[in-house]
């Protein structure tokens, strides 16, 4: 995370330091900002100096939890890799720090998870940035001539759903102890050699039996 | 379902209906035997002709649940098709039961998920019935050559991963309006043409350069 440019700033990131806090103890509770102000020992007016209102206490909450992942697509989409190996790191690499986090703290995780799904209308932009980059990688891909006969939006919503496992954090509690980073790559790797192909590879047997 | 054979069977069967009803008023509670009985105005006594013990009725709830979907795996393994049609037809039936179960009753449907939950150990097994059945079409079509460099466990394991969205009932539910049968064709096509083709497609490129 950057490093604090200013004293709201600073401010503003030791109350979220105390929102975790809250969260760790009492679970996926509401928390207002007069609550919070108590909390931290300030003045409830004092406190709309760093956020005007709840919504923006649970944007900034839910800013920091995707920070690491928006991170590690932006730097995915950079790399110099092939399509396959670029669309592979970018679910491996925030399925590792996934299982990382919630392995750290179970109960925090869990209780972030209730929050977010509390607050839909906080998370959805997040969720929906992934899907933004995730169509980077599949046009940089189509260019390359996969997912034939495919357009875009289908595509992502396919490659979407073949991985529900490793990037939905509640299906991936779900299903634990059967994933793994290898299996994940066999499932990119049949996306990249089978998404769209299986029309052209019916039609090459039949092309093949005509001759 | 099967016409009841005996007495004892036609029972059961009522005591169920029974059951299905308390569920439908009640949700997904605890049920116990003696409950039932004065429910259905029978005597405690006279319950146990028909279930042994609480297990034995859960049991039979989740029998009766799962009686369609293993009819419709048993029907789809004897099916003349090709591997990708019946794999399709294996997971396209079963969907297509559980969103017409679901928007029938979704009350009762979510209350049977949330029963089942609560009752892993009784559920288990049908589940279990379901990766028997997909390996025996995984034979199949592994015998056909598809699937190159992969053993049985593997494939069971990747396809189940693939299609969570489609045969999971909780996932099915949270993402509904994304799913439809034609996405899960797509995803059916390049599990046949892209499960451990990868590797191939990657040699034949590399030939090909070398040519």
């Amino acid at each position: 995370m950057a490093r604090p440019q200013t004293d709201i700033e600073a401010g503003r990131e030791q109350l979220l330091d105390a929102v975790e806090d809250l969260i760790r103890q009492r679970g996926a509770v509401d928390i207002s900002l007069v609550e919070l102000a108590g909390v931290v020992g300030m003045s409830a007016s004092n406190i709309y100096r760093f956020f005007e209102s709840k919504e923006d206490l649970y944007s900034a909450v839910a800013e920091r939890w995707f920070a690491e992942k928006i991170a590690i697509m932006e730097e995915v989409v950079g790399l110099d890799l092939s399509p396959r190996d670029k669309m592979f790191e970018f679910f491996a690499r925030r399925f590792v720090s996934m299982m990382a986090s919630f392995e750290a703290e179970p109960e925090l995780f869990i209780s972030y998870m209730e929050l977010g799904r509390e607050h839909l209308d906080v998370v959805r932009g997040h969720i929906d940035l992934g899907d933004h980059y995730l169509a980077i990688l599949v046009v940089e891909a189509m260019e390359m001539g996969y997912f034939p006969g495919l357009n875009i939006d289908r595509v992502v919503s396919l490659i979407n759903q073949m991985v529900v496992p490793y990037c939905n954090p509640d299906v991936s509690l779900m299903l634990m102890p059967k994933l793994n980073v290898e299996k994940l790559g066999q499932i990119i790797d049949a996306v990249f050699a089978g998404l769209g192909q299986f029309a052209k590879q019916r039609e090459s047997v039949i092309l093949n039996i005509l001759e």
